[in-house]
């Protein structure tokens, strides 16, 4: 049969992202033979592995005849070479997307079905759109306690999986974001690894964020390590401080959050999945959530958060782990630095017991370390803050986090950001507040965190006094382009920064910007 | 700044079907600048239009220094040729997405906020993703009837809309569909428009069908009939057989109907936004809708169908038409051809009162004609009859057909599938029922609409006494691939033909198969 003519693989230089798309050309013969045409959905092989592709078609100049086109991800998820064979197939039905339209004409799923489409996505034979349709089925609190138990397992089923024998008790933590500068992470670690608990902690990059863990600490140290170096690192010193993606955990959860991303998506099933199945592929066996709650953070009221609590515990219950949840003050963004390389730099502050470091960050990571601390013993929450405190100030902390970084591949120094300006308050008054949401786009829009550089210094916090022309944060970004796409930003969206008027605002028209181009 | 620095437009011969991409080259200053990377969506302005698109990168072979490239759709949207001077920004936040976002969480919309949806999709700002999210946001009743409402007002504001001052009533009619061969809207026009009704019809094409009125009436004459020339057509014959695409009716149901289909979803509200929708922008004030129930068509229950109906009123009423629906049989196919070809010789057959004409079809189109004709006058079922069928067997709903399309452009002769093969009964029996479904998507594997010769003639009926070896419909195909495709699924799928046996089922090796490849 036509169909399965061969063609040779060819690669076309484009990158599509995760989108797999082929190429083939309008005049094919193999196209016309098999009615396929923009948007087919296709089936290719190459040797042992298969994927399904979007086709686009093109032109006789821009692809020779006899060969068909890979985009860049599409290339290297077959593991192509310039003088692969290739055989091209109408798409098979994906049997899961019947599961998928119950799911969006409102029933429930059983364990099978969310088994059947979390493996087909993990087999990339969802289309993007579809994925879309999936998260957006789930969202809105339309999975159950059940329905998300299953989406868990069916990811951590989809990836590989650590174990650890030796240890009876493993913990970690997350936090729920939405809060920028909240980068206690590497503190937290640092102490209860210094007091003895075991936590592999691998954390993932900024999915809406303008810095994940993974990020800030990629500016301090090597966080891409191979499984053997992360046992290795986990060996020598109880924990790491790791990106997740190398070691392939719950890899689904990744193409999922992708979409996620673009529809700036973050539902209740699909989130504690997301964590829960991350923790859990890692060999996870305690695990302490952070959730920041304030009316600009991710969680904006207790009782939201109280219901995302019983979702966790609940499906915790079901995979029988121990988790615990805390409420914490999301009112303002934490610490001085947004982005990658000024978080860090409040990390390292914090570590060193430096008289300017962040005392809220500071006491958040003294928080969470002793609860994670009362999660291994049956200590007191004070005596166990003590414990925590008595490690940081102690200098035992900043050690272990140095040995840490050590085993990963040694201390990096943080880079600075090329370009900056100051964002000036145009009256005297007190900072009556903050928009997280709008401080963290602000970030991204200068270019965090795919310039680690990239984001903003704080100089204000809420309820401090504030004259006219003070500056209230540092504006970073990596390239001029980056910094004026930012500003226009900022100056659309000044009450960001919310400054209540000490008398009546004083606007004079030569201070309106309150801001100054400069390079540093 | 860097931003707005200008490039060339570039045709890279790539489509991509309607989802616009622009590639530029990764290297490209202005993507290091602004830290544009695969998937990051922007605004391009060329001239007075400007357009959202999502950027590929690609390398340095494929573009060259200081051009931009577009796929067609987008290089023809943006209405391009090379010399066109393009400008690149980061796209502004698209309003609407908090609006959408509120119908993921399950919130109601008010008529801004569908208003603001609906205007968004129109101007290309939403990703194909952001419009599969809110089609599932919107499906398994989760529109009510006003949010509909304001979903088809939004859909009539956002393109052209047709006046008849001349007339008082314009009639119209449409079926909800499911069921193959179910092409009486042809014989229905002819008839009620020689009844002296105005019924200037649009028809779409295909959607999740093998055929839509528009692919069939494609066969018989030209369907692409610009605004003046349709008004002329109407005016000549008081009716049109056209396809809606040309005139610009609702054009955001055309964007929506894209991602509909390739998520092969179609949800009631969404379902009667797009049928009223397309309706009144035609200018008609009295619609027939035509509801086919049965187990394997689209509504598969008379409840889902009088849900369905409840919706319709509710929407017709608040929008001031009159809207009558009508449940009909929808157990099997009806006629016997299957794909635009074949749809197009049934009609031209009942027309002509061929003594061999499917008399199912001829049944469905008199009562749907008696039923407009009612609508029109306040005479009895049993008169509107009469005088439907008089028309039709007096020869003058023929003569009036033949005038449509002689003032559409002519009459054509209908074409003939190169390839077809006969599908057999492998034993005795009589055919219990028929896979509406199964049967349109082996037409559709077959080639159909897009090769408007491919489908099935069917040669049996429901009931119908079986020999073993007998044909129960030829299947076509233009191409042997595509043949050598559906018979592929056939096999798979032989119970779509459920033909009870008579004793005991008798099997032979060598009729196993049952069909046999040849040329026509």
């Amino acid at each position: 049969m036509t169909r399965a003519l061969p063609l040779t693989a060819y690669r076309m230089g484009i990158d599509t992202h995760e989108e797999p798309i082929v190429f083939m050309r309008k005049d094919c013969a193999i196209c016309r033979a098999e009615g396929y045409t923009a948007n087919t959905r296709l089936q290719i092989s190459a040797g042992q592995r298969t994927l399904i592709a979007t086709l686009n078609t093109v032109s006789e100049t821009i692809l020779p005849q006899g060969y068909i086109g890979f985009s860049d991800s599409a290339w290297e998820f077959l593991g192509l070479d310039e003088h692969s064979v290739v055989h091209v197939h109408h798409a098979p039905p994906v049997p899961s997307l019947s599961a998928l339209r119950k799911k969006i004409y409102g029933h429930r799923l059983n364990t099978l079905e969310i088994s059947s489409i979390i493996g087909d996505i993990g087999q990339r034979r969802y289309s993007d759109i579809e994925v879309a349709s999936f998260l957006t089925a789930c969202a809105g609190g339309r999975l159950d306690a059940a329905e998300t138990t299953a989406l868990t397992t069916a990811m951590i089923n989809n990836g590989n999986r650590l174990h650890w024998p030796e240890y009876t008790r493993v913990f970690d933590k997350h936090c729920i974001g939405g809060l920028p500068g909240n980068r206690t992470t590497p503190i937290v670690v640092a102490i209860v690894s210094a007091a003895g608990l075991v936590i592999p902690k691998t954390s993932s990059r900024a999915i809406t964020s303008p810095a994940g863990t993974a990020d800030t600490m990629e500016v301090l140290t090597n966080v891409d390590l191979p499984l053997a170096q992360l046992r290795n690192v986990i060996t020598r010193t109880g924990a790491c401080l790791a990106a997740g993606g190398e070691v392939g955990l719950s890899p689904t959860d990744d193409l999922l959050i992708r979409i996620e991303r673009a529809l700036d998506l973050d539902s209740e099933g699909q989130l504690v999945a997301s964590v829960l199945s991350k923790k859990m592929a890692a060999g996870s066996t305690h695990i302490l959530i952070d959730m920041p709650v304030g009316p600009t953070a991710k969680l904006r009221t207790p009782q939201q958060a109280a219901d995302l609590e019983s979702l966790f515990h609940a499906v915790a219950g079901n995979l029988g782990v121990e988790v615990r949840c805390v409420q914490t003050d999301g009112s303002q963004a934490v610490g001085w630095g947004i982005g990658p390389a000024e978080e860090a730099r409040d990390v390292l502050s914090v570590l060193h017991n430096e008289q300017h470091a962040p005392a809220d960050l500071k006491e958040r990571a003294l928080f969470l370390a002793a609860q994670l601390l009362c999660m291994a013993d049956e200590t007191s929450d004070a005596q166990a803050y003590r414990n925590a405190r008595d490690l940081l100030e102690s200098g035992e902390a900043l050690q272990q986090f140095l040995n840490i970084c050590e085993a990963q591949g040694g201390l990096r120094e943080i880079p600075t950001a090329s370009h900056h300006i100051e964002l000036r308050s145009t009256w005297d008054g007190h900072l009556r507040g903050m928009d997280n949401r709008r401080l963290a786009h602000l970030a991204k829009v200068a270019g965090a965190p795919s310039s680690p550089e990239a984001g903003l210094r704080l100089q204000v916090k809420v309820g401090d006094s504030i004259r006219a022309g003070q500056a209230l944060a540092t504006l970073l970004a990596q390239t001029p382009g980056e910094l004026a796409y930012a500003r226009e930003y900022y100056h659309q969206n000044r009450d960001l920064f919310d400054v209540a008027p000490a008398n009546t605002p004083a606007i004079t028209e030569g201070n309106r910007d309150g801001d100054r181009d400069s390079n540093r």
